[in-house]
């Protein structure tokens, strides 16, 4: 329980109105895209960094869990605040600072929307890759601290590829900014690096600088439609074995497109068995012979069709397709036990196979789908919530699905973090030492466990008292 | 003094004849590119990584400083055993361990020489962008711990872009691997980005996962000569702001014309008052085209001659020049306080005409170039080491250089590290509670002060006494 007194002192950095113990309020901040729920005790809104330090000092002299919030979009739970006490959302803090066309730099407060940024670069012939699904809800403050992915990822790198700079608040409450706005910087250890993908759990962003490219001139949409998933899973190898790096290079395997055939009317091949799209981008002329290049080197994997956009519509068509994927597995009103593994390339085939495997040892459909280009694939083990055994097995295929990941030199997560999802597998990937490390240097730099608990670590994870059944 | 117990034990670890505390080895390994000096107690050359982690142990153990070290190339003093104790070199660890074709991925010891590793990857059509100076020596271990930069990263970016992971042994002696062969991966903190640059104070680096990029087609440069600095300085970023990013983006002054006329026998417009050197690369036939898009940018800006190379003897021929800056600059006979400031780009005009008032101030002649690309520039601060009124003056004409760098937006060190050359200087860069949260994180991971103590943090620099003059 948070005091009378504490609640008074919030009041007075952030203003009344963006304090509230409600409980309406406070179910509003209690769950994410997890869908698991977590009560927090105070729900604060800072306008400013100057409020955020003021909070973290108070918090940290109380011994307050601090869940920094941005829009709640994270699979893992992130933002969850799994040991209660105090919610801060990020929300106010959403103002673009500046946009320097000069230097490609751009510098963001963490509430900014991603995608509402995305449209202000590009009004300016400017580019900013990192493009995760989420892109009209999450903020980059999210993306930054879970280390966003997306679509365009393969070719253009992730979320902390493009950020140069951060202004943190520390767990102690002290104010440090990190990098800059220049290209270069090797004056002290890299803590940019460090807090992005650090999942808030070692310091609170408060602004953001980001390095930006020249927008593309122009780019080309491909759909490929395969007989088997092999020949999907064997095209993404060999695009890139021929030393193509497409702008994205998508992938869906049968059951997805079976599952958007139901429920999104979509129109394929009966025999189409996995479906990859590809984008190309770049000078508008050196487009039309990538895209040949590409057919060509996949056309003996055993294409059934290929569309290629040659207009907007066109392309728009085609990833109307991708987009309706979540939504359409939505509607099989299943559970979705959704994991991002990622994998080597050259072990997407095999990978597949396993989790075909899977699948059948478990009896439990899997669909598959996502980013193919960088081996970053989301499974979709599909379960019933009503029946125990299903949800039962669910589980014991994650965990299965893992081990598989793991064998073929992979990574559980390749975009959307561990959190409190996977925090009970973090011993399969890292070892005890590389744990041992993390958490000391966690220790050392919030010594109470105030900054989001509960996250990553399994041991920190053992009792969530929070949680709403 | 280490205990000849312990040099015993050394000797069962690597091998006798790889640990050596005669004096001529000592001394062998006593300096790197600063020149200064300092005797380490003994020498050792660990076999692997196994070594490595008993070597650490051993040192935690009884307290002995470890000094690792690579090709000794560093400007800043990364590999100097200032407080004594144990060089340990890393050039036996030199193999390179996989270039993966299909997934465009690389695994090497710390001890391969950059160059090296650079042609093996191009024999098989793939490319490894970052080449400091110093590649035909240097290491890739030590590239990693300083970060290491060169002419190429304005496109392509610096070391610490390429490196998806790392086998390590910490100061005390545990073995632990970061990140992996995978595109994406964010399970965990990402320790790989922050032992990158941290100059071989948090770990030692025994194995590096690299990423690679598919070689580009072709490359076309071309030399530009101006009238005047100003012109050249505002050239880089009229080219970036036309959205244009060269490969290669390299600056001479006019006192570097004037040197290379001296002592390298240039020829070159007498008005000549800067050059670039830029290049280009990509798809053959697209080449030609973004060449004339640079010159029509740029031709307002008093352009006097431009060279544009048609084959690779012609390339060759404009890279002599810039090869040939350093060389000339040692011919003058002067001490050369060498510097890699950073700014802005868009900051590089009056960036340069704060260096000239600098230059009048403590009368010393300023010799400016390098990566204008992305605003590092190597500043050549020249004194006659006879003189001690000149030598006095460079000192303090150090630190209005890094003032005024810092007054624009930039740091210090672009590329070369804080080491013990820049440690003084930390506190105009970093404020107090950056530092401290540094300095934390350091007695977190190594509690001792054993690896590589004395550098970045100025505090531990204060008494050097190995030092030999």
């Amino acid at each position: 329980m948070i005091s009378e007194k504490v609640i008074q002192e919030l009041k007075e950095i952030c203003g009344s109105k963006f304090v509230s113990c409600e409980k309406t309020d406070r179910v509003l901040y209690s769950y994410d895209a997890t869908r698991k729920q977590f009560l927090p005790d105070v729900v604060v809104h800072p306008a400013d960094a100057q409020a955020v330090s003021r909070i973290m000092t108070l918090a940290h002299h109380h011994r307050i869990p601090v869940y920094p919030r941005g829009s709640g979009t994270g699979f893992t739970g992130g933002a969850l605040p799994v040991h209660g006490g105090m919610v801060m959302g990020m929300s106010r803090m959403n103002r673009i600072l500046d946009i320097d066309q000069e230097n490609l730099v751009a510098v963001v407060e963490p509430g900014v929307v991603t995608g509402d940024f995305q449209k202000a670069v590009e009004a300016l012939g400017l580019f900013y890759p990192p493009d995760p699904a989420s892109l009209k809800v999450s903020s980059l403050g999210g993306n930054v601290a879970e280390c966003a992915g997306g679509p365009r990822c393969v070719k253009y790198g992730v979320t902390k590829d493009y950020v140069i700079g951060l202004e943190v608040v520390t767990p102690t409450g002290d104010r440090i900014e990190t990098g800059g706005t220049t290209m270069k910087g090797v004056v002290g250890y890299d803590l940019t690096k460090l807090f992005c993908g650090s999942e808030g759990t070692l310091a609170v962003i408060t602004k953001i600088i980001l390095k930006l490219l020249p927008k593309p001139q122009a780019k080309k949409t491909m759909l490929v439609v395969f007989d088997a998933i092999d020949g999907a899973a064997k095209a993404v190898s060999a695009i890139i074995r021929e030393k193509i790096i497409p702008a994205t290079l998508e992938f869906m395997d049968g059951r997805t497109l079976d599952c958007l055939r139901q429920t999104a009317g979509l129109s394929m091949p009966e025999a189409a068995g996995a479906a990859l799209i590809i984008e190309v981008d770049g000078d508008r002329e050196f487009l039309d012979k990538q895209t040949q290049r590409i057919l060509t080197v996949i056309e003996s994997l055993g294409v059934l069709e290929n569309r290629v956009a040659n207009t907007f519509e066109e392309s728009e068509e085609i990833w109307k397709i991708r987009r309706a994927i979540s939504p359409s597995l939505k509607k099989l009103g299943l559970e979705k036990f959704n994991e991002d593994i990622c994998v080597p390339r050259s072990r997407l085939p095999e990978m597949i196979r396993r989790i075909e495997k899977i699948s059948d040892q478990y009896n439990l459909p899997i669909v598959n789908f996502g980013h193919a280009g960088d081996g970053n694939i989301h499974v979709n083990i599909m379960a019933d919530k009503a029946d125990a055994k299903q949800m039962a097995n669910a589980e014991h295929a994650v965990e299965a699905l893992f081990r598989a990941t793991l064998a073929l030199g992979g990574t559980m997560s390749g975009e959307h973090g561990v959190g409190i999802m996977k925090a009970p597998y973090l011993s399969l990937e890292l070892s005890s030492q590389s744990i041992l490390y993390m958490k000391t240097l966690k220790k050392a730099l919030d010594p109470h466990n105030i900054l989001n608990p509960g996250k990553i670590f399994p041991d920190d994870d053992a009792p969530l008292p929070g949680e709403m059944k």
